[in-house]
Parts: C-alpha cells; sequence; structure tokens
C-alpha cells in the first residue's frame, strides 16, 4: 500500500455493521472514511420519514446508541409511545422520544426539499461525527420480501412480524433507477482509496440493496482499490438478527464460505471467523481469519485493522 | 327554564375558557356539554398538526393537563426537546413528549384523509372524556396579527415574540369561507339547547375566529336559548396572557365593561367579577356579578353553576 492511500469506504447495513464502522472511525481520519448506508429499510412510519440503518449508524458513531437494546439512542425515554397507545396510535414500531427527534427533524427538511445525504451530512456534523454518513442515494428504494405469508414490506417483516415469515426472495423497489449518491461514485474512482469494506451486515437485507443501484458493482469492480468483506456468519451462525434463518430458507448453506462466495465476482479478499477457518481454503481468494465478534470496543478497533491490514496485502 | 334544556354550547380558546369548560363538565352530564374550540391559532410545527387550544381543552377534560405550566400534558418529559436542540432543530415551542403523540397521529390521520373533527371525538373518547369537543370548523383558519413589526402568523406572536410586538389589527384567514361544523349549527337549532356559554377566553384571538365564520353571528343571534359570556378582565387585568395589553394596543379600555360591550350585540346576559361590580349597571343587559377567578377546581364548578344559573334567568 501506498501511504498516501488513506481513504476508506464502508458499506453498511444497521447494528452489525456498524460496530464494525465504529472501529474503523477509531483507525481512519475523520474526513477519509466515507460511511455508505442501506436505505432499502427507510419507511413511511406516523407519517416519519424514518431511516433505520441510517441512524444506528449515526448514533453509533456519535457515541448515543444503546449499547443494550442494540437500536436507538441511550438514555432514552418512552413517553411517546405510551401516550400514542393511549390515542390508538400504532405502538409495533417503538419511537424513544429522542430518537423522534431526528424522524421529525428529517420529515421536516425532506418536505422542505433538501436531500436525505445533506440532511444526514447536517445531523452528523452537529453531532460531532468526524466521518462522512452517506445514504445509499438520494432515491427512494424499498426493500421487499415475497415470504410463505406472501409479499411483505420490510418493516413489516422485520419489526412487526418479527422475521418469523420464511424468505423465498427478496426485491429492492427503486434501485434499478435510484442514483447512487455521486459522492460514493467520486470515492470508489478517487486515486487516494485505500479499501471498500463490506461490512459483517445480512447480504441480502443490508448489501443488496446497496449493490442493486445502477453502476455499482461495475463501479466496485473497476475501483483500483482492494475490496473485503467481512464474514456476518461466525460458526455457523448470525450473531444478531435473520441472517442464518434468511440464508437457510433461501437455500444456502449457513457458512461464512457462503457469504465469501455470494461476494465472489466483488470482492478482492475475506475476513472471516477463527471458528470458520476451515472454510477459508475453500474460496480461491485471500483470506484472513480473525476474531470478528465484536463484544467490546476494543474488538471493534482490532477487527476494523485487520480488516484494512488484509485489503493492504492486495496489490492492485 | 325548561327542565328539558339540558344541552349547553362553549365557545372556548386555551387555558382561561377551558378552566370554565372543565367546570362546566362537572355540572352538565356529558352528552349535553358540546365544547366549541377555536382553532385559529392552530399551525404547522415540524411538519405536524398543532392545535393548540383543542389539546388545551382536551387535556383539561381528560384530567392530564399540566396544573402549573398552564399548557400542555401533566408527568411530561422533555427528552425529544433536547435531541431536536442538538440536532439544530427549532426549539423557540416546545413539544412535551407526550404532547408529541397527539400531533404526530393527528397529522397522520389528516395526512389519511380524516377530518379534524373526527380525529378529536376519537381522541377524546380514548382518554375517557364525556362532553363533545369540537373544532369550530374542520376548514382551515389562521389568525394573523398585524403588529407594530408587521403582519405576523399567530404562533410567531404568540410563542417566538412573547406577545411583545404591539397589536394593531387582527385576521383570521379562511374565516370568510371555512364552514361551522354542522354539529355547532344543529345544537344552536336545537330545541333543547339550555344556554350558549362564551368563555373567560381572549375576545380578539379566542372567541373572534369562532364568530368570524361564515353564518356563525346570525345562528346565535337565532338560537333560542340565552346566550351567556364570561369576562375575561378581573379588576381590569387579563388573569392570564395578553387580553389586557392587546386591548389597550387596540384602543378599549381594559375592563369587563368593555368586553361586554364587544359581545353586545350577541349576549343576553353577562357575569363579571365582583372587582367589577360596579360595571354592572353601564352594559343595559342583565349581569351576574360572580367570583370569576378560578384557582380551585371547587371555584371552576361554582362558577358554572352561577353562569347556567345567569342564563336560566333568561326569559327567551
Amino acid at each position: 500500500m501506498s501511504t498516501t492511500r488513506q481513504r476508506v469506504v464502508a458499506l453498511c447495513g444497521g447494528v452489525g455493521g456498524s460496530k464494525l464502522v465504529l472501529g474503523l472511525s477509531r483507525v481512519v481520519a475523520g474526513d477519509n472514511l466515507l460511511v455508505v448506508a442501506n436505505t432499502g429499510d427507510d419507511f413511511e412510519h406516523c407519517s416519519l420519514a424514518v431511516s433505520p440503518d441510517l441512524d444506528t449508524i449515526m448514533y453509533t458513531l456519535a457515541g448515543i446508541a444503546d449499547p443494550e437494546r442494540g437500536w436507538g439512542r441511550s438514555n432514552e425515554t418512552w413517553t411517546f409511545m405510551s401516550a400514542l397507545a393511549a390515542l390508538g396510535g400504532a405502538t409495533w414500531f417503538q419511537l424513544g422520544d429522542g430518537d423522534l427527534a431526528t424522524h421529525v427533524e428529517r420529515t421536516r427538511r425532506l418536505a422542505a426539499g433538501e436531500p436525505l445525504s445533506e440532511i444526514t451530512r447536517d445531523f452528523c456534523r452537529r453531532l460531532g461525527i468526524g466521518a462522512t454518513v452517506l445514504p445509499m442515494s438520494d432515491g427512494r428504494v424499498r426493500t421487499r420480501l415475497r415470504t410463505n405469508e406472501g409479499w411483505l414490506d420490510f418493516q413489516d417483516y422485520f419489526v412487526r412480524r418479527r422475521c418469523a415469515p420464511a424468505v423465498l426472495e427478496l426485491a429492492y423497489e427503486g434501485a434499478d433507477t435510484a442514483a447512487p449518491h455521486p459522492a460514493l461514485i467520486a470515492a470508489l474512482q478517487d486515486p487516494q482509496l485505500r479499501a471498500v469494506v463490506i461490512c459483517p451486515s445480512n447480504p441480502f437485507i443490508s448489501i443488496a440493496p446497496i449493490l442493486a443501484l445502477p453502476r455499482l458493482r461495475q463501479a466496485i469492480a473497476d475501483c483500483a482499490a482492494p475490496v473485503v468483506a467481512v464474514s456476518p456468519i461466525i460458526g455457523g451462525q448470525s450473531v444478531k438478527g435473520p441472517t442464518a434463518k434468511m440464508m437457510k430458507e433461501l437455500g444456502h448453506a449457513v457458512s461464512a464460505g457462503t457469504i465469501g462466495r455470494l461476494y465472489a465476482d466483488l470482492i478482492d479478499t475475506y475476513v472471516l471467523d477463527q471458528a470458520d477457518a476451515a472454510e477459508a481454503a475453500t474460496l480461491g481468494i485471500p483470506t484472513t481469519v480473525a476474531h470478528t465478534l465484536m463484544t467490546t470496543l476494543a474488538d471493534r478497533e482490532v477487527l476494523a485493522r485487520e480488516v484494512l491490514a488484509s485489503a493492504d496485502r492486495i496489490q492492485t
């Protein structure tokens, strides 16, 4: 690696991916880290524009994410939800009082004509976040799932039905026409780019919507920097969320190797857990075996360094 | 009064009027009390539909109004506002976390096409309110004020500028075309109507927008029941809010008598405070001198009985 190559692009979903993003933010100088958030699980709830993955990343980087719940803000209160319940409002999607401020202010600014990316940039600046957090597109993409109960909107599946229906097929509505954010394309073309990191997020619901945007796969394939993915599967299980269940339902073997093969045409190297070391040899690309379960802040930072080092070892 | 006449219509603004409304709700059986709320101070804030007078009445009747602040809910939390401030949102209008539920759910239902009156009726039912609370109209009316600083929207004047600008003129935009709610017109025509009560609210910003609706003055003039107003001025001062200051700025003597004369063409009788007993004789209509400062719940109930008795004494 040339020491002048300092920029890192990270493609990220929600909770799992944002742990690695937090690690990356501690080893990559603020303005060199571009975090690209999935917006396929954005939705309108109570007439509010909710962007769950964007907010998880933003709260995590700002140090205000709730560490136990895994979503939303720490020191949250819930007065709104109980008042909403008393008025007969929808209670299946929990909105904390502080979290609401993000949705209300975002909704107001979107209605005033500001793009989501500009609003996000301003929120991050105000929250003291050094990295750039970017929605994958300012256009509208909505992940939908065909299940054994029919087609479901993402949050209907994910929150209301708690991932219980079996997933048979996914669709990323709008992804064929939503423009990838120009700053993402520019970063991929930047000769200073050190690495593209595919975070340990669910490949079907967090990463695939990003990759479904027009020209994005090609832009990643064309980019001069190495592309490295980190397995969200550890020892044949997903750390959190429905990744393993969904893989089974879609007919895949639940393994770190499967994920590596899903990304085969995109990645130059793959980081997987020590528990899955045996699968490394089956992939036909350079791999790094690491401790990928990120429990502590130190875990996140160590893994971030390992991921960047694995990219640096690739000759591009 | 015939004992069959049991229905009462109360025209009401915010805090002051809702105290009497609470008293009326304790002496008039639930389904016989129709409270008509000013919606001239409704506005859109943070893309939310806020109806301050409707909500003050609703919270007061539900027993969840904050007794000390005079607006909003008791046991309120403020996590939303502090998070909104951190994101650079507007902080000049305070929205409590529980209060927000009302605005968010109302906004959602309005966007879905429900009229404000239906939403309010459902909220009141869920909050256990026996009386009917009705916005004066499902149409849009917006009070604006010409001041020494130019024309201001109502909440700009009232909250943001804390009533500091001198008021020269008022306008009730939309009031010339907004239909009075049909249930209000029907109640005024009901032979069972016992009284129309003009609550001790600010005549210019709380009562005038209601009276500015098409056909409403005539419907009140035509109604068979006595019309009784209660003075919001006690001993030459307004109990709360800018009533006295606004009267001065508009060239009126600040007195209970002035208010009585403002309503002269509408009312059959007038209730004013013991402190203003000397003005009673100047009005040329029957008056009742009462203790009108409502500090305790008992005060509210006693005054409500006095107001209804004063109406009952009128031969119509």
